[in-house]
């Protein structure tokens, strides 16, 4: 409805128009439209004949309108934290890309430096929040898909992926909600250095070793561990992009060398 | 007793002390030895005559042992923030000027850029610290006279003069202070970027106005207003002390003329 690009995809209301699907949005993904996160409210539909399971499974909570997406060859998935004051000025923090692992946020890297991405997000998330007239801070995450932002979903209010500013850039996605509700001017979204935001879950690391690492900002949110659970984060700062990735990779080669497998397969 | 030199002084436990204090020191600054802050605990004397009333001001509030200090001309005051881990690990943030009006500090520019002091200051440390077996987060305070630092006085806990570190430095005073105490590593001490902090002192200046500035960081303690009191701080951050000193020019224009007056005074 605001002109930004999305995937090709059909809304299904309920059982009825499953038997609309075209054949071409397969092999897709079911995604209930409201609340999912975590790779919750989320099925792979290989065809359409596993599609009446999948829309089953989804509905067991209660109804919920779907979308069937169809499944894309992605380069990298984005995202972007912006804000729109009272006032209706906005602000948006650099783009930054995302890597996931069986559906849950693993590493944020920012700023991402991909010029072209990041003017053409600048007028998509102006389009949103004015289309929304929305105040406060939105997250709004992309496929990039032949070269192109494809919006994927969008949570209306502080995102994990923003995590990184508040350390990493000149006022935190948290400030500039609270300014936004408030009323007051919206703060500086420049990047302070090249950050690396690296989920911990399921289990928290030692905190004695790491904070040997005297350049680590470690994020804990004090939850029971368990499986799968986001527990707290860790940012890293470095003065460029190579030292950050280097010191990042160091970090997940030891908590997470399946989300570096990942890293090193989608950047080769 | 550490070896860090000190400005020529004479300690007085009791009023007979009095007759024994030399000419020499004069003028000088009576000074209680414990609990002084923000200019209370020290009386200027300008002759041994004015020395027995300037006693009995400070005897007031009950027996103090002081100090009386020859009141030298200085080039600056400055100090440090330095922690000592459980371990004995020691790390000190870069050395920061300091800016006092009314006996009250106004405005902290940190990093300070004076190689060979910061040389000199970091020997000093040491040896208070290794002297105290000091555990914690602790800011000793220099005068600069003829080129060498003087210790004046120490505050063993965070300090409003590291306030800076919240946003300027790898890791704050505060989150420091904690890791020593809790016997973790301690964290970076780099700075990040060049920060001004300016004190908020007996009125808040209006946020609505002052947060349009977008690079500013605002700190309210939610304290009554009172004259001479402390209310809170605004930390600026430039890209170069020259971008920090003028955006921090402009703000004390606004809201403390006569603190911009005495730094202009100072660097002249």
């Amino acid at each position: 409805q605001c002109g930004v690009p999305v995937a090709p995809h059909q809304v299904l209301h309920n059982a009825a128009d499953l038997s609309a699907v075209p054949a071409s949005l397969l092999p897709g993904i079911l995604k209930t439209t409201r609340l999912g996160y975590d790779g919750k409210g989320q099925v792979r539909v290989a065809s359409l004949a596993d599609l009446p399971a999948a829309w089953a499974q989804l509905q067991a909570q209660g109804p919920a309108v779907c979308i069937l997406e169809k499944r894309l060859p992605l380069a990298a998935e984005c995202s972007v934290v912006l804000a729109r004051g009272f006032d209706g000025q906005m602000v948006h923090l650099p783009l930054q890309v995302n890597l996931h692992r069986d559906g849950i946020l693993r590493l944020t890297l920012a700023p991402w430096s991909a010029p072209t991405l990041q003017r053409a997000a600048a007028r998509h998330l102006r389009r949103v929040l004015e289309h929304f007239r929305y105040e406060g801070v939105l997250n709004i995450e992309f496929f990039v898909h032949r070269g192109r932002l494809l919006a994927n979903e969008t949570a209306p209010r502080v995102h994990n992926s923003g995590h990184w500013t508040i350390e990493g850039a000149a006022t935190s996605q948290f400030e500039n909600h609270l300014r936004a509700i408030l009323g007051l001017p919206l703060g500086a979204t420049r990047a302070r250095g090249h950050a690396a935001m690296i989920n911990l879950i399921g289990e928290m690391p030692s905190r004695e070793q790491w904070l040997g690492n005297r350049e680590l900002h470690w994020h804990d949110y004090g939850k029971t561990a368990r499986p799968q659970r986001k527990l707290g984060h860790i940012t890293m700062l470095g003065e460029t992009a190579r030292e950050r990735d280097t010191a990042a990779r160091r970090l997940l080669a030891a908590i997470d060398p399946a989300g570096l497998r990942e890293w090193r397969a989608r950047t080769r």
